[in-house]
């Protein structure tokens, strides 16, 4: 059975939380892993409708993607969560709670952010239409020590997906996508063998 | 795999449902499969702190709870919710998203329940020192047709759960506890083996 965790996608609005997660999610399916996305918008629909933006409201939520996170790792479920998720110490306290736990920064400056504005909200946050607009009025707390930084002004979204892939093998969570069918040790054998034979 | 159901136990405060999610949680460990119970506590603590007992938030509550056993159930999770969850139309609304659903109505007579009143709800309730208190000046609507229905003031949790179960296996959710290890056909073959052997 393969083992439960959850990636936690932490970054800015537009930053591109949502895309990665849909591309791990994918390359996780087709590796046999079950998996579940519960994205920031899901998650506000499903479990926090009438939740705001304050500190307080924003932890509330994060606690519970966390919770519902938590009881998906536990039965061997890939549990990725893409919500801004601004505040440090939530996010680590949602860590000590799963323990299996894989912390993904997906970082990109807010220029870059506000040229792409995507949902059209940077427009409107720093026109003062939004209140509470992370990284505008509120506050980004970056990960002191994520597992992975992924830098989406710079790398296309499936090298960063690469790039996380490549951790979660490192942290023995995954398997390799496609592995070497012979060790190092079995190519010697063999070239020796052929070479013995007059082959090589 | 074990496949993933949900098991859905309503009735009124103090009926007997979370005691029954217990003891048919430790049955379903026992015989391997993976659960997680749901227990309306659990759920007001982690998901629904702030939400009151109006219809809506009643509504919202049990919609919260329809949404976790539903991530659950489709990981292959036996999810039990135990919620008093009095209103029929978000009951069914929940069975149509999760589809694998059992729903068990926990009754109970009012006035054992005023009697028993381990909390000390009902009490307080009479007095009128508790709004919206189910059953006293909030409706409870019975199920239609549930899966099972158990009399908690006539059976023993034991007898109760004894029930459920026996329905689990009918509706091949689950695998019965002790199979016979022959079919009656194996007994016929061997039955005949020996007589032909002049054993019997």
């Amino acid at each position: 059975m393969a083992k439960g965790f959850t990636i936690w996608f932490t970054g800015m609005s537009g930053a591109g939380k949502t895309t990665l997660a849909r591309l791990i999610e994918a390359e996780l399916k087709n590796r046999e892993h079950r998996v579940e996305v519960l994205d920031g918008d899901i998650i506000r629909t499903n479990l926090s409708k009438g939740l705001g933006f304050s500190k307080e409201d924003r932890d509330t939520n994060i606690r519970r993607i966390g919770f519902v996170c938590n009881l998906l790792t536990r039965n061997e479920v890939v549990a990725i969560a893409a919500a801004i998720s601004p505040y440090r110490e939530v996010r680590d306290e949602v860590r000590q709670m799963i323990g299996s736990f894989v912390e993904v920064y997906v970082k990109c400056p807010i220029e870059v952010l506000a040229e792409r504005d995507v949902k059209g909200l940077y427009k409107r946050a720093f026109a003062g239409e939004i209140e509470h607009f992370t990284g505008i009025d509120d506050p980004y707390e970056e990960p002191l020590s994520p597992e992975a930084v992924v830098e989406t002004d710079t790398e296309t979204p499936e090298q960063s997906a690469a790039q996380i892939l490549a951790k979660l093998e490192e942290m023995n969570l995954i398997a390799p996508a496609l592995p070497d069918a012979y060790s190092d040790e079995d190519d010697e054998e063999i070239r020796r063998r052929l070479e013995a034979l007059g082959y090589v």
